[in-house]
């Protein structure tokens, strides 16, 4: 018998017929003589008229009382899926995070879990009981309610996989996998069975949408294995395991892309040191996160050009920010460009494999693809390039790679 | 400084702007110097397509989920008022059945109040803030949600109001009062200013549906001064209060009418003792509730003829059950009636009136309307006729008992 922890998302909820489809997995999965946990979503669209119905009340809501709406959507499907599952004859029996408990910190709109109390679910489980959880909320100390921020639900269900010892978390989803590349633009795209949580890390936090950033991190430190796989077609998915699993390592397992930064140059800063500092100082106070940066070197000793990106949603506000400092800062001008795409190679294999970088500038080189920025980590290469050849440049990696499927 | 409960039902609340007219109703009673909690219904319509969403799932649903479900509505409004009363300079706080908490029995989908632990409550108002309350819910021992059936949050604001030892319960709803009857029917029905909780209370059994019966029974039992008003004028609604409190006692106050019984007559019952009880054992056991009851006097001392009421959705089940036990009892046939109107006149001052009954007897004999049923209790006397005769049977007692406004 192994135990397992489902999440089921909103499209999978998103009305009694799939909620009755979603009851008819959980029933195929305890047919195979497993201990089973599910976590879910709110029906899709429940959360956004929800979150509109806050902002209309209040542009600038009290994120405590945000919290008590939004996490209503949660509870519905929580119990309308504890029902399906009464009505094929498994016994079931719905949480909500103060039920359970899932204690988070009082962050509201934005909890982090600080521990999750399994007393309950272990009870629900010895009865023989399916323990239906609601996602993506939780009880701060205070006794009110939290939710962990969009996606969260991926959260709650590594969080509670982890807090059961599950075998597998299982997170099901509109897509039956993580593809090699998002498959909307390249039709070549492989469906991976193993990734890395490295990989997955990498891939989430660089565009694709497959997990939340948070849940992969969380399976990564538990060492929980996940499994992605579709609500709606009956194949396995992809399975994100530790490293050790993965027998035959690909150099690449994968080509990233994300539309949601901008660039900007200080030209003509001073070039003295600190002058980096005094430029990313102003916009840390702002809150705005910096990601790829890069300093050209100076060709007069006197002054040099800075480039670096934001998330697109900061652009007019960083910019605002220099504005105020351009005194001090003592620069020439700032240009801003919101017309880039970030392109990433991902794959643990880099480490022991040279001339993967080079492999990413020829193939772009080839297509007459312009680099503007340059940033790597240990199993990744990004690049900045102008937003046009985003579907050229991701088509070309993924050739020069060997990633398209036979 | 008074201590002020409100209540606002499912209308008053049915969108976010008449979310925010809630909160200047709070904002109007706060700046008259009041210390104000408010309890809440779901926006209207919402509670109804929770329970189509559990029926669809299951028919014959477990209460549990089926309460973790419908409780989310109000939730759902209680922490939009709070953001609604935020946004304009009220300090505000939602609060769920459990986090009050609010103890109910385990009896799910109709859960009584057990008790309530006002502590958190107390300390939300001594920070200046206005407590807002989710209404129709609970929490059981074994920490379930639970709800407290249809109409719940009547109840809800006035367990509140008694455990809160609050000065007054508001109870805003889409009609401006308790009138001395239905006028959609009467156009000449009168608003009261005073209603006693005796005569509330039956005129709430008997039909009228300003307030639930249960709400109206607990502000009897713990003295807490109701007043019924509307959300949408300004204007004094009716208070309901004790009889002392009532200086000039009308001998009738109000005509009730209920469309919700249907008649039973028993033919040829046999004439012996312990007839009445075999006859409505297995009604009771069947759960099915029986109202007025008329045994005819035997003509050949043989047998009798039985006539009793029963609700109209029970009707076809206690001919049924009935039928089932036709031999036993051993009557001829059974004459089943859906066509009947009970009508009520209700005042207590017809403790110390005389006259009243026979006032009500000749009023209706002089409009050529047969009585087919009598009973009758200390503060009011119900009649059963054909149902073709409500309207001119309602205005005719309206007159009669010089209930007409000038």
């Amino acid at each position: 018998m192994a135990r397992i922890v489902q999440k089921f998302g909103g499209t999978s909820v998103a009305d009694v017929e799939r909620i009755k489809n979603v009851a008819r997995r959980v029933q195929a999965e305890v047919a195979r003589g497993n201990q089973v946990s599910v976590v879910v979503s709110a029906m899709s669209g429940v959360t956004n008229q929800l979150v509109k119905y806050c902002n209309d009340i209040a542009p600038l809501h009290d994120p405590r009382e945000y919290d008590a709406v939004v996490a209503s959507g949660e509870q519905v499907t929580s119990g309308l899926l504890a029902l399906a599952l009464q009505e094929i004859g498994l016994p079931a029996r719905s949480f909500q995070g103060w039920q359970v408990a899932v204690h988070t910190d009082g962050a509201h709109a934005k909890a982090r879990i600080l521990g999750i109390d399994a007393q309950k679910l272990e009870e629900s489980l010895g009865r023989g009981e399916v323990a239906v959880i609601a996602g993506f909320q939780g009880v701060s100390d205070s006794g009110r309610i939290t939710t962990l921020g969009r996606g969260g639900s991926d959260t709650s269900a590594v969080a509670l996989a982890a807090a059961l010892k599950a075998d597998r978390c299982d997170i099901y989803t509109d897509v039956d996998g993580v593809y090699t590349c998002d498959p909307r633009i390249v039709r070549k795209a492989r469906k991976l069975d193993k990734i890395t949580y490295e990989e997955m890390l990498e891939m989430a936090s660089l565009g694709a949408k497959v997990l939340q950033t948070r849940s992969v991190e969380m399976a990564m430190n538990h060492r929980v294995r996940v499994q992605v796989l579709s609500s709606f077609e009956d194949v396995p998915g992809t399975l994100v395991v530790d490293e050790d699993e993965i027998v035959e390592k690909e150099v690449v397992s994968g080509i990233a892309y994300s539309r949601d930064e901008a660039k900007i140059t200080v030209v003509r800063v001073p070039d003295r040191p600190g002058v980096a500092a005094s430029i990313f100082g102003p916009l840390t106070d702002a809150n705005i996160n910096v990601d790829m940066i890069v300093q050209n070197i100076s060709e007069d000793g006197q002054a040099t050009d800075l480039t670096f990106t934001v998330g697109k949603a900061d652009l007019e506000r960083a910019v605002k920010v220099l504005s105020q400092h351009k005194e001090t800062l003592g620069y020439s001008h700032l240009i801003p460009d919101e017309n880039v795409v970030k392109i990433s190679v991902i794959g643990v294999g880099m480490r022991s494999h040279a001339g993967v970088a080079q492999r990413m500038f020829k193939a772009l080189a080839e297509n007459g693809i312009n680099i503007q920025v340059i940033s790597t980590s240990e199993i990744k290469i990004s690049v900045l390039v102008a937003e046009q050849y985003t579907e050229l440049a991701v088509r070309a990696l993924h050739t020069a790679y060997g990633l398209d499927k036979a």
